[in-house]
């Protein structure tokens, strides 16, 4: 269903042009003309019609398209949230998960000593990447295969599930006989065979925002997922790219009531990527809850000044600890609970 | 105090130049000769010397300042809370101030009618816009004078201290006769004749982030009205430009842990221009509270269907009643209170 | 002209109720309804009717316009270039124009040595403000009066006509009797009050556009002028403000062709701002002839280094003066042509 | 080399502490106390130190490192242009090369009906995607295997070195039996499997820079693939995502000379991505040329309207043949050739 706009010198041979084309393709032509402009609205259904190649047609001066280009991800085809079980915990029900745990694992010690650090404070999932996407190829790279045994370690010690990010289609396998969730990171989002390969995995996937992509990108990326009846998808609002320099990124809170209005897929923030700056995780994390998230992701580590990646945005385990604290007085006071990790 | 980083290729002549233009203007070096640069610092105190003239020196790479460009505003130099009451009200206290209203002042009725149900639904101080900035010459500019009247009246019928925005430097006096509070809108936020008039008016200000500027732009726009001895400033953050189009604008909240960390000064939430849609305000109202600020300014109109400006992103009384309700809890959450109206 | 797109599960009397708005216009409605949505077209003549208004009714899912909003500057409705005199020149004709001088005037000497070289390097304006806009207080804000004085000085001496910005209303007069184009400055692009005041100065003007406002906007603050009656306005490109850090903003060279489709107004590049650093500015401006500007201004200072302001992207005499020789080539293979100065 | 701000409370010990940190690693320190600051010079050499690991240290204001992060790709390092031939043509050098063809290979007729108009039009190389990276599951994704083989015969038919998209680690091997050079696309610029992969297969690369990517980052991915010794890299820019609506990218021109100063790599500009509209794709080719790119890729399709990708950006053959003539005139005008196709 689309709407065209015609040009105000168009040609009747031009508007021909374009009906003629529109019920080519199976559908039905409404045509309204007015003094300054043409209209013509497509109604019904037919083959495909790209918005790009009648836009080329001419005399057309611009197509609207009418629906959203995004159908398994949207809230007007399945109106109930989306809810689905990691372990004992419901994520994307009416309780607050927390996912928490360092950056990069970097050794065996550091990632059991903040999981378990992380569980007593009140996290729920454990995070820690074990392959790391750096800008720099000069930069620590993550402990690859070695960092998933400590943490499948990590994971046995404390219980905790695990989220942990996957790069590349071919390690999806080997990832995935680790991860509790595959992370889909920012650089990522508009990976397609990436997002092929963990959609066929069955696996669930936290699917991370690029740092400039729109809402919709978004939900087209998560629609690659879902395609291949891989249901269990949640959105990471992690902060997007703009002018601002004082932060890392610029947290885009109102993604999440955005998201919970046209998706039904669980929406978690990632106030630590979102800030870039561990000062400013508490409030963003509170700040999230408030509007609305189903679920944070915190980058903790006991040490953050001898952190291998992040140290200036995640937060030691105390601050961690009163933060969890402070959480469940927010995530009562919009009628939410966050429970003790079981 | 600055940092001047020379090029790798420099010579011992264009050193010297940069050495004797810092201590013509009475500062001390510290030369520091590096393998691969040689670095100059800049210590003591002298006149005031330009970043920008000495990176165009021969054989100078770049600068970098230490010192913060803004002073007045700077926590550093004042590192208490700034505090200010407007009627009965403190901003900047413990108790958390709600500003609501129209958009704009459209009738005697209409905002008589709206001030009235804003204060019953828990609203402290009228917002309204009597001269309103419009991208079109076409649109409705506002009541001017006339509106100004009728917020005199609201303000009478009420009790409710009035916020309204005042556009050009030659209606500060008036705008000042009639409001308690003068805001400067973001468009305005880098019009320094008119940043000077206000700080000279000894007026309270609200001060509008601009839509694309940097916090710390948006502080060195504070510096001017304070630097005119007027301290009972206001930071407003209503959101900032980006790519993103499902939303008017990108609601900055990281901006308000920073601007507490920065500054000394009182930041105010603007929820509604900061999403655009009246569906998101809620979220991003409760957001704004739980991530610490001091206080909410938000549109509303009993009937947004027929609101002059800015419709889409009012909330109906009865929605913003019941916003005030979550509210509270939300800033009880974090140790803070909204009091009723007096 | 107006398109009313409905909700998937709108009601009859949601659909009634926005025909009867439509029609109390004055419009006619011409109502499709397709198998997933109703629209709803505006056609014919009436009052004025807000899109806001529309999409606040309950119901409705978006709108969206037909027409550019603005007229006056649309190229629809006036197909010819806009062309007007300064002095002996042509502005917007197949002779490209180039405006030069320092960022500000500092002294006497200063200018009319400046002038007197840009004059002999081939530029037929002169620039220099007066009046400064600056981000903080404490910088060097212009030599105000006496700088429009020393300006005159400059004009008397070589011939050049003046370009110089105004940055509030009151000062319209005064700097009118002084400058042969009114600068607008990006700050101000929004400052309805100053469009006004130069609008009905019917003085020509230089408006740039706003570090992040859109084209549209700008066309926009155009239309506040042109609304005047003074028809007399150029469009100036100098730089957007993006997520880029190594240039002190994005020069947005899509402007120049964009410009010259949906307007008639002649478009001047700014490739000084665009770029922030004088050793781009060449590049800048060769491109900007090549995509089709009606002229350049640009900042050029015989000791950058010494600059109260913008050192850092002023060209030296020597370097502006082999810049033109190439702008000449540049110009020549597109077309047009830049000639001596008289 | 880095410089250390310390907080203005900083305490001794916090700075002893910084001290051993970096004689750790084998640094020597430079301590420099200002009344306002202590700032602590690293020199010397020594192991890597994490800026982010000092700045998390307590008493830490912030770090500044002196030097750029990429070293393979800066022009400080390997001062000449790098050159490299493609068959005939020389890329980096004097001579201006130009890549056309259509955004996908559609079909057989389709591929070889476009190289053969491109090539009389005066293009030298043939762009066509076989592996088509799109937002939406549900559009066009390129032909694939089929699509390469097509393009293998459009060279055999013409002569025409072939760019072609390759968008996962695992396909490098088949795309670069087909391609004379791999494009990786602007969404996997931060894809750093895909990096690696190229940067050993040693086939010549076009990287493009993604839609929201500094320069640095851009130079940084370029680094990926000259760690593996692979030093045929051409970097190409494609516009950026600003709030900009009128047209698709912001071309960020600017680029063009910042590469040419920062790095030795050719620089190649598209003007079809960086407009997204056809009608400005022959203002913002001129403009790039003359603004010093090296080449341009051009999207080029016989029947645009019937494209199964990106229409709306495509030149129609005599369009581009027109726009080939004028880009000899302005690659004269900067003292470069182009020369007809062998």
């Amino acid at each position: 269903m689309m709407i065209i706009i015609m040009k105000s010198d168009v040609r009747m041979t031009e508007i021909s042009a374009v009906i003629v084309r529109i019920e080519d393709a199976g559908f039905r032509v409404h045509l309204s003309e007015g003094e300054e402009r043409t209209i013509i609205g497509v109604i019904g259904s037919g083959a495909p019609i790209d918005r790009d190649q009648i836009e080329r047609m001419s005399g057309v001066e611009r197509c609207v398209t009418v629906l959203k280009p995004f159908k398994l991800a949207n809230r007007e085809f399945k109106p109930s949230d989306t809810t689905f079980p990691i372990k004992d915990y419901e994520i994307g029900g009416s309780e607050i998960i927390i996912m928490a745990g360092p950056c990069s694992v970097e050794s065996r010690e550091q990632i059991i000593e903040t999981a378990i650090a992380c569980k007593e404070a009140g996290a729920h999932i454990l995070r820690g990447g074990a392959f790391k996407p750096r800008s720099s190829p000069y930069s620590f790279q993550g402990l690859g295969k070695e960092g998933l045994d400590y943490l499948a370690e990590a994971r046995e010690v404390t219980g905790m599930p695990v989220v942990t990010e996957v790069m590349e289609p071919s390690l999806v396998p080997l990832v995935s006989q680790y991860a509790d969730i595959l992370q889909i990171g920012a650089r990522n989002m508009q990976n397609y065979a990436l997002l092929h390969a963990v959609g066929k995995s069955q696996h669930p996937v936290l699917l991370k925002r690029g740092m400039s992509n729109t809402m919709e990108e978004w939900l087209m990326s998560a629609e690659y997922i879902l395609n291949h009846g891989n249901t269990r998808v949640m959105l990471c609002e992690r902060g997007i790219r703009t002018f601002e320099r004082y932060t890392r990124n610029t947290f885009d809170i109102n993604a999440i009531p955005v998201m919970k209005q046209m998706s039904h897929l669980p929406i978690i923030a990632d106030p630590s990527h979102a800030t870039g700056k561990w000062e400013y995780v508490s409030a963003a994390a509170k700040g999230a809850i408030a509007a609305g998230a189903d679920g944070l992701i915190i980058e903790v580590h006991p040490r953050p000044e001898e952190a291998l990646s992040d140290g200036v945005q995640s937060l030691k385990p105390e601050k961690f600890e009163k933060l969890v604290e402070q959480l469940k007085l927010v995530a009562e006071a919009v009628g939410r609970t966050i429970r003790n990790p079981s």
